[in-house]
């Protein structure tokens, strides 16, 4: 692993190895590294969660993060990101994190770098680290992948997530079945049935209605409409099996997605996966690190 | 203590243990924590003094601050307060510094709060940390409250500053009066004659025009006219008495509150306060964090 | 020295000190400063590559960084820079960095300053920590200045650089000569003709076309036509002589000042350039502390 851009360059090995290292750091705690690294976090699309898990990661492993804000850079001087990147190696990082609004952003740049890039989410591709935190959620409540049904309902075209981990639990033997709206569902295969899923599935991944994509597109239903026919309501969670887990990227859309009285409940993993997300990216970093060293 | 939200919540017991702290403190330095904590300052509001304030406290005493933009958070995506609380509690904060305009937006979080949350200033509520700076400030000057006559004069209705001050300084025993113009007393007792105060007060706290939330209300007077009336002008600074001290929370609107040549008048507290906070801040977090692992 | 703040206040043996110490440290790395000091970069203006060489150049030296963003700061209540600056130095700031877009900035804060000031960039006046690392990376490259023949091209009368290199290379021994459109000359000497001087130059130092600041002042011709008149195209790269350098402070405008293809060629210095930026401002944050402290 030279660089984390999308899950399809991960082999399931890699995959694993991630996995392990992070459940190992939330059983010990994640120590500091050898020595002081230096990272930056270049964010180019509004971010809390995913920011400030990498920043807790990074100074968990005892590195320094040089700051940095889109809105007061030189990209509004019209520097190219390919400049932008070369100009932090200059300045002495030893890796870096992107989060850019246009897709596969990274194919421009990995074959021109000398230090490790990990992809915190590009356009409307792909979001590995996330991948790899819902999959490490799903190994930590489950043991193993083999068999294990995962429903993916919501915005399919639209979600970083729903490509990445649909992808790589495929590979991992799990089956997975995307349930959204018609005019949601891009290129994939779907069902609009949420109900015929409900009693049958692991693992419930609800995804974010995200409304500022949508702005102007004209939903064909209301927040209301939407939570009755693809939410996860009071109704369909008493029909859930009981050892199945609930999962969603965050931030929810109360009463949209899922009903309020749910997001904390028992089956919610919605808060394990942030807490888990640090632990993902201290192992990642960690490995990109050591492969580099090496 | 679990959280500062309020001065109300403070026993007056609490309060000489918070100013004792940040009086050693002060004498002695401030060392760190025995162990490495992390912290966010959630500022959802402008503000250079109490963020770079706390983010100094913070750092003096070791912690790691996860860096917190509201205008690149998720705040955008509609998210709740409670929401990115609870994201950043996840993510394994150990304190939160929330500033919002909402007044008591803590009622909502408190009771569903692992960790300890201060108020950095609600709305035009309360600001807990500038008033026990206001009062470790005092107690520095005099050695103790008792009988003090502390006149407050400004724009009472609209300051977070002059309602926690008030509350706080009659119960330690000083004497409490409030100068202003008849549209800015609110539910308050006043009098609109500072001359009559002057030569009488031990402490004259002037507070911040605050131009910025009167936009568009028609004020009764001009800048000028204000200072004539309501200001610390060069004349009735002669009138104060040798031991008196002249306090603003600043950022001061020179020749509006005070007279230029005077806020950095040997009387003047103003640089002072400024000094302070960082002490008082260092002893809030340093207790909460010590209340919490007992 | 107190303050840095423009070029011309310092004399020759303190800019050989610096760039001594630069060049020390970039052989043997930056070690950590004594204790941890606290420092502030105040900067005004947008800037990816000057701020992130700052925030590198203090981490490497163990200094704490306290974070400072103007549009979430009191500047937005109308706090001048005088009374931002005061506070930042009672919060208990060890040296303060500022970039600010008026001229000159500093002339009203040195002499009430007790902590080191470093400009970092005023207006279109000076911008001496570049203007050093610039100079460093002549005197890395030729060993000494003496009769070096240095072509300085662009927009000579907005340019910090131009004029901050141009003095400072003159006192050091080299002759320098200014290339750009009669428009852009303001006071200094100039020649229209590049070609004149592309077989004769040592240091081929191109400025930024700034387009941010011309905006709606009809510059007389195209970007292409920059690029053919006063740019550095193939055709001229290969008439430098081989032991010359290309400089460019970057951000480069791709295909206007210089051909996208010589941006990385083995004569230009413009990556080193972002390079050395971080050793020569820990080498002047080290010696203005020091000499603070003696």
């Amino acid at each position: 692993m030279e660089h984390i851009v999308n899950m399809k360059s991960l082999t399931t090995e890699e995959m694993m190895k991630i996995i392990e290292l992070a459940r190992e750091m939330k059983a010990d705690g994640i120590r500091k590294l050898d020595r002081t690294y230096y990272v930056s976090n270049l964010f180019f699309e509004p971010s809390t969660r995913t920011k400030s898990s990498f920043e807790m990661a990074e100074r968990r492993l005892g590195m320094e993060v040089i700051p940095f804000a889109p809105e007061s850079s030189s990209t509004l001087k019209g520097e190219s990101l390919y400049d932008t990147v070369k100009t932090f190696e200059a300045i002495g990082l030893d890796l870096v994190v992107i989060r850019h609004p246009r897709d596969k952003y990274y194919e421009q740049l990995v074959d021109h770098m000398d230090i490790p890039l990990i992809n915190g989410g590009d356009g409307s591709g792909q979001h590995p680290t996330q991948s790899l935190l819902d999959i490490f959620t799903i190994y930590e409540h489950f043991g193993q992948f083999e068999g294990l049904n995962v429903t993916i309902a919501g915005d399919i075209s639209h979600s970083r997530v729903a490509k990445s981990n649909a992808e790589s639990l495929k590979r991992l033997g799990a089956n997975v079945t995307f349930v959204c709206p018609e005019e949601w569902a891009g290129e994939f295969d779907y069902t609009t049935d949420l109900d015929a899923q409900i009693e049958n599935c692991d693992v419930l991944m609800l995804l974010r209605v995200q409304h500022e994509r949508h702005d102007g597109e004209g939903l064909a239903f209301s927040k209301w409409e939407y939570h009755r026919q693809f939410g996860l309501t009071l109704e369909r969670a008493e029909r859930l099996q009981k050892h199945a887990i609930i999962m969603h990227p965050a931030p929810v859309n109360r009463g949209v997605e899922i009903a309020d009285e749910l997001i904390e409940s028992p089956q919610s993993k919605i808060l394990t996966q942030v807490e888990n997300g640090v632990y993902v990216r201290a192992a990642i970093i960690k490995l990109l690190l050591k492969g580099r060293n090496e």
